[in-house]
């Protein structure tokens, strides 16, 4: 299949102009203002995927953000791929960090894309990987390269937790039976370490809100002798970690899976350079667990961080008040066998229970899913390292993300099939962050690689 | 001088809606985006001191906002008050809490002041109140009722920390010489329980900043393993406080003026309810310093409240982010004997060094003020309390305040004068608040009780 690296060099600009096109529409499914470029999105995905050879395409209303539907049936004896991928993408603030506008793409190279990347929201995560699949397809198409069937399901709702998707799986099981499900929206250790993601942390997203007086008061007729809800919020939040960085509430690690200390040791093999990784982030030093690595706190450990705060004044100059309600929006991530509705309520229960006399508190779910694990002695799993030892010479090593795509989980309960989770961005692509940003050599490897899976996977299932 | 009720009564109407107009103009001192209706307001006051009898008004410009001075001089023989007030105000948001538009002031009757109270950001404090002298002057001028000497300095940067006020001061010591100082910009305990202000706290204000990654990060991929400086703050500030809700900060207590059991136990006999004014506030509790009363609390005793705190994402829906910075507002209110500059400079070392590594941290000092204590035995004071006993027929209550009014210990430093604090508001007119008001009764009550104190204090100084 030598005929990819030629295709790919005779419609490279084609393909980076069309990823750019994509990425100047705002799909920020967070943010209702943004509803119609997330429906122009979807249409965009859809006519895309009828360019690229489906026979059937289509958009599937939700009670949130629509759902983008295609598929390729070449003969129902042979196996079906199910690609999977979002094209919505995370909010762009705060936009005064970006060094050039988030939703007017430019490529620029840095010290890790010497040959460019594309700078814009969604780059890497995941307009830049999700077509990459789209791509791949039109090359296997167009030059009768297409081993098996494939299917999409593009959503724009995975920046929320997929709400709506649910449903939809669940209702469209049919369709969307398959034998194995792909998906590019994880990372790889380094261009020149290619790497698996064979796990992925579950998630349990919620907003607290802690109310005192019914008003806003004046901090110096008032202040010491109310309960300030800044100030109660604080202190509630600063007890939900011990000394040792554990978290406190109660039940929290009850079901964590505990890794034997040969896979511990497997993992510590992983190439990673505590200097280089404090250097990149400016810090003089990591933070976290006790007893732990930096690679096993941000993968196989679970987590809960702060994801933003407010209450008061925060206006320019000075405003001497107790503000009635502040309110934090706070995130855990989980490890397999932890369920996150279990810990959303163990949450739940615990904030409230420490919430003095004096405040009322109130705890909203946001959204969540579960962890998961792929396992490594699978066809599947078997196919994607062989995909990526042709194309970059080397076997990847399997790699634990701290990343969550809670859909996966629900798809091998819903559709009993399991997931490949073949990514090609890195960590330092800053995906959420500010100058987000996708190698124009990973976008092009991932489209040389993708098609390769297909042919090895369809292979092995004979 | 029987006619100043008369007086009033001719002229209520004109002397509302005089105030309702200064009440259109939004004089925020905290936002540059208000500077002209800040210096329009200056000019207002100008042009109304004018009107009500000075001889000579002049606005003078400073590094930030206007002073406006204004004077009438009849006899150099004769005692000089000097009218201290302020024109700007406060921010008014939260605005989506107002009932109605905190610029557009309207009339409503209230429980508390069923004769109706102006609603509108700034009518207590100080717009209200300062403009009561305006009026008291002008009824004194007309009727040949004015007694001695009298100048104003009604400043524009009071909510902020009159920053510009002391050089002002310091430079026209002759042209501010005066026997006492006559302020409106604190309160009563209640319209049938008249009292006068005898003591102020102090304040020191300052802004930190918590840094931790150069750039936001993805919660999934860092989560876990480097500072999150939003988990960060809400740590560093709990600390703050001990169990017992004492300040942690080390030294901060070293200079606290302790009351006498005998002092404290003439304080508790103030006229207080509980119940009230937990129902006031829709509060299941107090809280505060333990081994202190809730009036104690909020008037000799120091505190610490966060005014303001911000990071990460606060909109709509969810983003699984680790923000790069974390912000607060905290202020701290001090009792007499406390130096703001000693105690925030106590606060900035205290804060760096409690920081763990990973983070940074910068703390800058808004602005501040010391403590103030009005002795009881003077003409002055005399004066005042006769003043209230001929308008209220009743001696009038000596009450410290949880306020502060930093000028008011400079102008004794500066100017050598003492401070007589006639406030004619209540606690409940959410001064610094949504739906700030003041009472109709009390701002004409304070018209016709401050020509009294201006007869009664120049009889007792001759």
């Amino acid at each position: 299949m030598k005929s990819i690296e030629a295709y790919i060099q005779a419609n490279k600009t084609r393909f980076i102009n069309e990823l750019i096109d994509l990425l100047k529409i705002p799909s920020v499914s967070a943010d209702s203002a943004y509803a119609n470029d997330v429906l122009k999105t979807a249409e965009a995905i859809k006519s895309r995927l009828e360019e690229a050879g489906c026979d059937l395409v289509e958009i599937t209303p939700t009670d949130g953000h629509p759902i983008v539907y295609g598929e390729k049936i070449i003969d129902t004896n042979l196996p079906t791929v199910l690609v999977y991928g979002h094209y919505d993408v995370q909010p762009a603030d705060p936009i005064e960090l970006w060094d050039s506008p988030p939703f007017e793409p430019i490529i620029k190279s840095t010290e890790l894309h010497p040959d460019g990347a594309i700078f814009a929201r969604g780059a890497c995560d995941d307009k830049g990987q999700m077509y990459m699949h789209v791509k791949a397809l039109e090359f296997m198409v167009s030059q009768n390269e297409l081993p098996c069937n494939v299917k999409f399901m593009i959503e724009g709702e995975e920046e929320v937790g997929s709400v709506n998707l649910a449903k939809y799986v669940a209702e469209n099981k049919t369709k969307l039976s398959n034998d194995i499900i792909l998906i590019s929206d994880t990372g790889m250790i380094a261009n020149d370490v290619p790497s698996i993601t064979t796990g992925l942390r579950g998630l349990s997203y919620v907003e607290v809100e802690v109310t005192g007086p019914n008003r806003d008061l004046h901090s110096g007729l008032y202040g010491g002798a109310v309960a300030n809800p800044i100030n109660i919020l604080t202190k509630m939040i600063a007890s939900l970690h011990d000394e040792n960085n554990h978290i406190t509430i109660p039940g929290f690690y009850g079901k964590v899976e505990e890794l034997s200390s040969a896979e511990r040791a497997q993992m510590a093999k992983a190439p990673f350079s505590l200097d280089a990784y404090k250097e990149a982030l400016n810090i003089e030093a990591v933070y976290g667990e006790k007893g732990y690595s930096t690679n096993e706190r941000n993968s196989i450990r679970p987590t809960l961080d702060v994801n933003g705060i407010w209450g008061g004044y925060t206006g320019e100059g000075a405003k001497t008040v107790i503000a009635s309600k502040a309110y934090a929006k706070i995130s855990m991530r989980l490890v397999p066998n932890q369920d996150w509705k279990e810990i959303t309520q163990l949450f739940k229960t615990h904030f409230e229970t420490i919430a003095p006399k004096g405040v009322t508190v109130n705890v909203t779910p946001h959204h969540g899913g579960q962890g998961y694990v792929t396992p490594i002695n699978t066809v599947a799993y078997q196919a994607a390292s062989n995909a990526y030892e042709t194309t970059f010479g080397q076997t990847p090593i399997p790699q634990r993300s701290g990343g969550s795509i809670p859909i996966v989980s629900l798809f091998e309960e819903e559709l009993g099939s399991k997931t490949i989770l073949m990514g090609f961005g890195l960590d330092s692509d800053a995906i959420h962050s500010p100058n987000e940003h996708f190698g124009i050599w990973n976008y092009l490897k991932g489209i040389e690689t993708i098609p390769y899976f297909y042919k090895y996977f369809t292979d092995l299932k004979q």
